[in-house]
């Protein structure tokens, strides 16, 4: 199976003003994908924490896909940071020149110095559009270099999903039952052994004084999930839902 | 400053099925505290991968904050893997039983197996108690390890959160600015240029159309940040709010 990383990049997630959903909106997709996300990782604006962080993981996973820092303004500097990851200019290209300068109403005339910055380009990486604004992201090796305004990143992705990862997506059983999680604990553990091949996830809950847990097994192939899933079942006393 | 990690904990988030929120509500804890949270990182419930992160993160911040795996099933390894890092045994501590079998109808005696593995504590750790459920997270040199429920970090959080860092807060003056983020690069390129101690983050946003950017300044020293934020406001022709 693939593995990814997602480093989200940005200030203002470690501070906590902002509440990042983009990991959690991309992680579904790559469920879909087949591809085993193994890490999100939550960075600073800091040039080199970036460059080493993207080094890491790039070097670790088959994907890495970067959120934020590709603005126009002082504290965006994950261009910069992936083009010294890969040792590669960072320069004003023609083509993301031609994007950018259709999101106005003088085209390239309204194109200040601080709109070029968004132009500025890896050597030889390809470019992300997006049906939100102009500003493209980049694709450079294995690295998928995206915004971090949620609805132009979840258009990036869009973008970029169809061509990643493969048809047969992680599938998933879900079984909620109305009982203690210590009290189930034990056949869970009996699966766990016995299928270590099958994710088993227990997650109780509390939803306004009902409380239960959350059964959840995870797989590739349908047939075999399916027949785990309903053993499951039989031990836990629950009726065959598959 | 005192810097900190946030280590989430469990498969649930990777797999997109969960969005984490535990990570935001302590982040802006520690602004309040004057704590520079430095890093987030989501990760499985792999043992050998908590070990190692913990350690990384342990050895090189001055507070580590885990969530998740303290619970009672197959994939709550989290107490294990801590111990690992810190070459200490995992017991079963009379301190730790005494507080889960408070939260049972019969004591002592509904403490079944899968039950008293919440109660396994590395040796030396201080309990974190909570005010949801009886099961405690605990404290071992500089880690803080919570449970993954919403509602019980949130008050294993408020146990803990009296203690550590500082009584100086790192402040934060915002204004919202009705203009597109590459007007304004030029002005906040100078500012942060020429206060480098101030972290200056331009942040655009859309609201059903209103476009515009929120300008957010961070320091501890309230007199220097009113300073500054003043002469932005000024520079960007914006109403004097401090």
């Amino acid at each position: 199976m693939k593995t990814a990383s997602i480093i989200i990049i940005g200030n203002e997630i470690l501070s906590g003003r902002t509440q990042d959903t983009n990991s959690n909106y991309l992680a579904k997709m790559l469920v879909q994908k087949g591809i085993s996300l193994e890490e999100i990782r939550v960075i600073p604006d800091d040039l080199n924490i970036i460059e080493s962080v993207v080094n890491n993981e790039a070097s670790a996973k088959d994907y890495v896909f970067t959120s934020g820092g590709i603005g126009p303004t002082h504290d965006d500097i994950t261009a910069e940071a992936i083009a010294n990851c890969f040792h590669t200019p960072l320069i004003v290209r023609d083509d993301a020149v031609e994007l950018l300068a259709m999101n106005y109403k003088n085209g390239k005339k309204d194109l200040n110095t601080a709109r070029l910055r968004m132009a500025r380009i890896p050597k030889g990486a390809k470019l992300i559009k997006n049906k939100i604004s102009g500003a493209p992201g980049f694709i450079i090796k294995n690295v998928f270099v995206m915004a971090g305004v949620p609805q132009i990143f979840e258009a990036m992705v869009q973008e970029i999903i169809l061509n990643i990862g493969s048809v047969n997506p992680i599938l998933s059983k879900t079984v909620k039952v109305f009982t203690k999680e210590s009290e189930i604990a034990d056949i869970l553990w009996n699966y766990a052994d016995r299928y270590k091949d099958i994710s088993i996830g227990s997650y109780p809950f509390n939803n306004s004084g009902v409380f239960g847990v959350e059964i959840v097994l995870r797989h590739t192939d349908r047939v075999r999930l399916n027949k785990v899933f309903n053993e499951i079942l039989r031990d836990l006393n629950e009726p065959n839902t598959s």
